[in-house]
């Protein structure tokens, strides 16, 4: 029996995760994680493999690494996006992604999709020369274009999904809390904060 | 005149860079981008190119592109790292970077850095099986091994560094407000949703 696909998303197994996670909700704790390496200024390299989930543990096909560096202005030698920018890959993948499979859910055929994301940001924050102003992201606009033969109420429908749903969005919105750990390599000693 | 480095940090370009910002705020007002295209299902590619910055329009040296996937257990390919991952990329690459520069002005010497990042999260927030239960991450844990010939004190002060600048950080643990809109592809018509 052919694999019932909708958006690419095989609906069958995502039916079927719902009906576990409801039967037994513990299948839907996960655990994400990496490992960073600082290699030289602002270059440095995340390797993402195994994680947590459905009461298992699992790698990925291969290990994937995610190399950070600043733009030449920002004293870096562009070797990779900034962590800014891997922030803002992170929501506009989850913000699609969630679209994708919450319209798949209902049966809505998506063509395509594309985005932009942006955000701005005040460096008086991170240099420390303000303390009024903040370090992360002042505020971030997305721009979804999406193309589906759906009719204008389904298309409002459509277009809230992602943002209802998206983890990474929930996340950056409402905030996490975020405990930091800090010892010297080859030390019991810890420093911690949060 | 040779550059003056400290953690591979040019010295004399952060410090000018510190004193342009005092002298003209404006000049520390970035806008980082990115544009994100559908692929299927859960895979999707953000491609990362220009930025504004110091008053001025930036392109990197080679755009980025970044895919972003899910491993089979959530429906998908394992093409990429999916949109948590990236997230807590982000996380590691700016606390990190954030401490290497800060460091660098305070003229501490860095030998190594490693870092773990660990992120739990439920996903019947996600698959909306149960409202009481948060779509984001339900907390992130970081853990530091730092490397540097410093005194317990120095090492203290050290260790706070990424903690107290990083934008990354202070964005996910307080928030950023993200602006939402949805349009049909080739239409007028404008979803708003925040």
């Amino acid at each position: 029996m052919p694999v019932k696909e909708v958006n690419g998303v095989n609906i069958d197994g995502l039916m079927q995760t719902v009906g576990a996670v409801k039967a037994n909700p513990t299948i839907a704790k996960f655990r994400f994680q990496l490992k960073n390496q600082w290699i030289d200024g602002a270059h440095n390299r995340s390797t993402i493999n195994q994680f947590h989930g459905a009461m298992q543990d699992f790698d990925r096909a291969q290990p994937f690494t995610l190399d950070a560096d600043e733009a030449p202005i920002l004293l870096g030698h562009d070797q990779g996006p900034n962590a800014g920018e891997y922030l803002l890959s992170a929501l506009a993948a989850c913000v699609t992604g969630t679209l994708v499979y919450h319209a798949a859910a209902r049966g809505i055929e998506i063509e395509e999709i594309e985005s932009t994301v942006a955000g701005d940001i005040d460096l008086r924050g991170f240099l420390g020369t303000d303390p009024s102003v903040r370090n992360g992201f002042q505020n971030i606009r997305m721009n979804f274009k999406i193309r589906a033969e759906v009719s204008d109420e389904q298309f409002e429908e459509l277009a809230k999904l992602g943002t209802t749903f998206s983890p990474v969005l929930d996340s950056l919105t409402k905030g996490v809390q975020v405990t930091v750990q800090t010892q010297r390599m080859g030390a019991e000693r810890v420093s911690s904060a949060a």
